[in-house]
């Protein structure tokens, strides 16, 4: 993995670049979307009090239904025609919302998109019980789908996002984790959800020669979008997008940003991060400095363009697909997630 | 369901009644058990070290390995021979681990079998994810082995495992539950997944006119184990068994016992229960004053009677099957159910 050189501050917007509009994609995918949700909610809606009440706040926190819509697209993007994606687009949202549940209460999380979370509402014992309950019932829709093929691709996925998550509970407070095992964690816990989604509309299709290539758009865009999550954690304007910012700092999370701060610290820097995210003794205005210490090493430009080369390679992915309109809103969403980081 | 009538005082020991054996049973399975411990080790060996550790914490934990010896022994007894039965016993035993990682966190225990639970030694975010990865295991065994009936069978146990534990987690400290609503959470936690490792012998063996005998079997022989360990938790010979006398008191657990002595309770007993379990409000010597109340209305009896009748059909839907080795075994495992609560 070759790292990103340093480019202009990261701190100055583009304000000639027009905002990027996801409004393609939603149009293409809004009635399917709508049936996922539905479905969604009709399989809770009979279910124990706390089991409905805790996905109604999941789905009532919003969220832009990146991962469903991914599976929905991509079937319009190898021309499948039929009523399996619906079913497997909520799979799709049911594993995400597991594992959502699972991390908030691992992270001590209290705010997620500007909402309380789960944990904080209902609990941790709730928490972990209802996402175990939601990932039966992704695995339930995968078997009555009925295909072997979806099924080994689902359950794969949810293995490599279980190690994934154990993987970072060990590198928790860990500074000096490199690049490499950085960027596994994120393809593990993130991408491999994304290349899931996606690689299941080449499936659906049956257009095997399609399925590497959706895939790999996946694990692209999945990192890309957890590194720029990465950065704008530490964005002054992260507040828009519903984050607390400094999260990540609070939580002790070891994301790309102060992987390389840490690396190309001095020994007292080093010892900061050490104290703050090692031994999470944080003091008022450690947020601050953590802050200024990745302006000096220009780390939060240096991640966001590492992200924009796994845009860049998405974008290039998609283009070896003809020409449609699934096509162009997949192109958009590329550019959605590069511009979330001016 | 029918309430058991009072008998005998539940404290008085059978003398005569010889110790009844699991000998023949694991005599039968022993190689075929080895080669399941093998295959979990194998299938974690390589793991990061957090997760084999703590699958060889509960490796060496003990424990009967009741569940995976069901299937095998079941796969005996409809003649099966092959291979297959090894991968499904190791996913019903990790489906299992799962869910006891998940149900120790929720309940803060600290001791499982008379051994640190992992939660005590690893923590409970471990025990979450982990949780998580050996469930993710569980679904990879099964799509390997490329049933969708068995596929169908297990994430339908996992999902109304799943409910279950929640439905637990809403009656906690409700000591009004009614009988029915704690059988039906007993059935959905612990004997749903009895009955589908049983019932896996007859999928295993083609035997389609079997299975719903043998998941009946399944059934029976579950409920009957959970409900001598509710009443052993109050029995003072526990200590035997490797629990902590009075776990589920001080959990506030709601068990069968504690059901029966509430209801048939004046309003000074009901004002005790709602304080030590609703509450969770327990003073020294409240363990011995429930005791004592459970031995004033007879409950433990009861509850053992109880059991007793599920063992008793269990036993019955046994002999519909042509005598064996391995129906002489599995009867022997109905009565050493039945003989655990003297």
């Amino acid at each position: 993995m070759t790292q990103a050189a340093p480019q202009q501050s990261q701190a100055a917007p583009k304000p000639a670049q027009k905002p990027i509009s996801l409004d393609a994609l939603y149009s293409l995918v809004s009635n399917e979307l709508k049936q996922v949700d539905d479905l969604i909610l009709a399989r809770v809606k009979h279910e124990i009090p706390l089991i409905s009440d805790i996905v109604r706040h999941i789905i009532a926190s919003g969220g832009k239904r990146i991962r469903p819509a991914l599976t929905l697209i991509s079937a319009q993007l190898c021309e499948f025609s039929g009523e399996r994606q619906i079913a497997l687009a909520a799979a799709v949202e049911f594993i995400h919302t597991a594992t959502l549940l699972h991390d908030d209460v691992v992270d001590e999380s209290k705010l997620r998109r500007g909402l309380a979370t789960a944990n904080e509402v209902f609990g941790n014992k709730a928490s972990v019980l209802v996402g175990d309950f939601l990932l039966s019932q992704a695995f339930q829709f995968m078997v009555a789908d009925g295909s072997l093929k979806v099924l080994k691709i689902l359950s794969d996925a949810s293995a490599i996002i279980a190690k994934g998550e154990v993987m970072q509970l060990m590198t928790e407070g860990e500074p000096e984790t490199s690049i490499d095992n950085y960027l596994e964690v994120v393809g593990a816990k993130t991408a491999v959800l994304f290349a899931a989604a996606c690689e299941l509309g080449a499936v659906l299709a049956g257009r095997e020669a399609d399925e590497a290539r959706l895939r790999e758009f996946g694990m692209d865009i999945g990192i890309a979008f957890q590194l720029i999550d990465d950065a704008l954690d530490y964005a002054a304007d992260a507040a828009t997008i519903g984050k607390n910012v400094g999260d990540d700092f609070r939580e002790g999370k070891i994301t790309l940003p102060v992987i390389l701060a840490y690396a190309a610290g001095n020994e007292e820097e080093k010892t900061f991060w050490k104290r703050t995210l090692g031994e999470l003794e944080q003091d008022d205005g450690d947020l601050q400095t953590a802050i200024l210490l990745l302006k000096k090493h220009d780390t939060i430009a240096k991640t966001i363009k590492m992200a924009k080369d796994y845009c860049t390679k998405a974008s290039d992915t998609l283009l070896t697909f003809p020409a449609s309109p699934a096509r162009a809103a997949m192109l958009d969403l590329v550019e959605f997630c590069a511009s979330r980081a001016y």
